[in-house]
């Protein structure tokens, strides 16, 4: 690339496919990148910037002649181009726009209008829609005979004069009727569709447990606008896995291993910050003990130890009930049953531990009694732990707060705030350190 | 269903989507399960039982007559039988297919062959195969004559007489060729094929990687065996997702809600058995330092505040880590920039949250020199933890181990080890208290 030698370059890149495109765009340094398309031209096929990092692609963009964009998006399906612009500022996308034919500016913008993660974002507006009293032998001359047919499909839609959506076909149905059947004797009635306005985790939850391929798209009219298809939704479903676990990891669903090191640490700040105050809290538990702790420093070395059982499982209850609340397996009619499991799962595995470490402490500091104290401790911790674990992500999906996000504090700061007060507060009770 | 009324039971079933079959089995009683399908007969879709918890699945496998369970697989596509067959026991297995038409047995047992998470498990076998040498209309004829088709599918093979894979013809592209077109000029020659042994894990890497639908699966003589579809690979994606989430919150990948209160106990009892050892490792450092604590309490009440800060960065290198592998976006390519970001990242919050927590604690105690040493100890934890957080998933990795499952505990240790040991060092040091 750096000596400029198309010939060369576009050998190299003309059998890959676009996802190695994109790969070998990642790899190149920030200023070759958009030095290799120009350098490509008409050979470079756009849909390799659907799978670069959005940091890398806005990077791209924003160096890019609008021009060379406006051509490169023309040639996409209108679901890879919206993804393309959607990220662009509103003037940018405008000026890109100005440079497409109305038809497709038209097409593009009206996606555009769609709020972000909707259905209407992520279909792709080129579908083949016929008439219900056309037979099998007429679609498919037509489609042999139609020169701009979307990239691929796997059903056709039927339409009446309003393109108000009646039915579809599935391509291998089509393929197995004879010509002289009407369509209309061959259509499902009832077609797989979503609202261009869903969600798209929504829609992509329809994806799996129906197991779709392809679903169409229809406004608030009931008129066909687009499709959805597979792909895209596989895409989603690694989107929302990789955000739920970034989420639950205390880090911005939107990091990238591209972004720089500022924007990492500013990201990782804010999380950083709300645990530091459950952290100076849970300090502020043990400051209320400081006297206990003067006349037995042996408490001050087993406290944490009950701290982070509790933390831990906390954690393995939120875990859960972040994935079933998720997976939407977790709702009014088993949150009582899953809410007393999880009690009594945290009640079994505490008086467990509190054998275990029970027996440890005492041969650990000679102490009899710290033995029942911190068993007693442990049970207490580890049942508040699970009860938290499981009560808070379900109260923040009730009030519609993103659970794999909020939850992680709130679980810290009972199971901190408990474990030091149970442990501290016994301890002073049963050896009168009062 | 209590009342055996099989009429109405049947009306109610039979317009159901078998994933909404699946669910309603769910929620009935355990012992009206088996019940239910035995009422609706041969009305009862098998493929239903795909849907529901494994654990469901097994109950109602075992409390089903062979033959009911013989008849119900064999309706089904292979890969669906399969996914009902393969959690049996061999006893089992072998009982139920020796009740099918030999056909189907040989098919059956040769995909539960496979290794398990192996392509060979998620293909199905039936498919479409074309010589090469047949005409589009030759083609379409046959699929129109044929009554054992697959129930839906994408794209059909090319073979040669000895049923090694040629090429393929996507659905789409059939219908838009004309009748007497060659199979062998609209063929794709390099059609997207995986091994029947290769991983699940990888397989569906493909798909997403390179938009797949569906991909042929061939044997190690290159022989076509089968077809993977999307909608398998899309509940492998949905699975890996589940088991890395669950694997990170220290919960076993197969735990379900259907599982009872004493099989989850025993599961997270195990990991949290691992954390009890990581913390006593971390009380052990806290030990060597019980002369400074007695003189100066102040240092019990700070210390979990730096542990906790330690942990929480390092979990969210972790999460970036094991998330970049599981995503094949972490290599040896970029394993050194990486790593020195972390490092960077972790240094500069490090620096942060030294001035914060020094200016709080200088604050909280009246005793100047504290914001030093807490400042100090934040720097060098959170740099370690940002450190170890990246590079143990990372050999993990490198000896095959799942990150996902392994890193916590490691970096809990070097989190806990480091804070206590370098706030109460730092302290000890600085305050003259050896």
């Amino acid at each position: 690339v750096g000596a400029g030698d198309r010939g060369r370059v576009s050998l190299l890149v003309e059998d890959l496919h676009q996802a190695d495109v994109g790969t070998l765009l990642e790899a190149l340094e920030p200023e070759e990148r958009p030095q290799l398309i120009e350098l490509l031209g008409r050979d470079f096929d756009f849909s390799a910037l659907t799978e670069v990092d959005d940091a890398v692609r806005e990077e791209i963009l924003e160096e890019l002649e609008t021009e060379t964009v406006a051509e490169g998006v023309r040639d996409l399906d209108s679901d890879d181009a919206v993804y393309i612009l959607e990220d662009l500022t509103d003037a940018d996308q405008a000026e890109i726009l100005q440079h497409l034919p109305a038809v497709e500016r038209v097409a593009l913008q009206r996606a555009l209008d769609y709020p972000e993660d909707s259905a209407g974002r992520l279909m792709q507006t080129e579908f083949i829609a016929v008439p219900p009293f056309w037979t099998v032998g007429q679609t498919i001359d037509f489609m042999r005979e139609t020169e701009e047919l979307p990239d691929t499909f796997y059903e056709i839609f039927v339409v009446d004069p309003g393109i108000r959506l009646l039915g579809s076909v599935p391509l291998d149905k089509l393929l197995r009727s004879k010509r002289p059947v009407r369509i209309s004797g061959i259509m499902l009635d009832e077609p797989d569709q979503v609202e261009a306005t869903d969600q798209q985790e929504d829609v992509a939850r329809r994806f799996q447990r129906y197991n779709l391929v392809s679903a169409a798209v229809i406004d608030e009219a009931g008129r066909l606008v687009g499709v959805i298809t597979i792909d895209d939704v596989v895409d989603v479903i690694e989107e929302e896995a990789d955000a739920e676990i970034k989420a639950l990891g205390g880090v911005k669903p939107d990091e990238e291993l591209s972004d720089n090191v500022w924007e990492i640490a500013r990201g990782r700040f804010t999380w950083l910050l709300v645990n530091l105050l459950t952290a100076i809290l849970a300090s502020a538990v043990i400051g209320l003990f400081e006297k206990s702790l003067e006349k037995m420093v042996a408490l001050a070395v087993l406290m944490p130890i009950v701290a982070s059982m509790g933390g831990n499982a906390g954690t393995q209850s939120m875990t859960v009930a972040v994935r079933a609340l998720a997976t939407r397996n977790l709702g009014r009619g088993n949150v009582r049953r899953i809410v007393g499991r999880e009690i009594l799962v945290g009640l079994i595995n505490g008086v467990a531990f509190a054998l275990v470490m029970g027996v440890v402490a005492v041969v650990w500091f000679g102490l009899p009694s710290l033995g029942p104290v911190i068993g007693l401790a442990l049970i207490v911790t580890l049942t508040s732990a699970a009860f938290g674990g499981i009560v808070i992500p379900v109260l923040l999906d009730r009030f519609e707060v993103d659970p794999a996000v909020a939850s992680g504090p709130f679980v810290t700061t009972i199971t901190d705030v408990v474990g030091f007060f149970a442990f501290l507060g016994i301890a002073t009770l049963w050896f009168g350190l009062g």
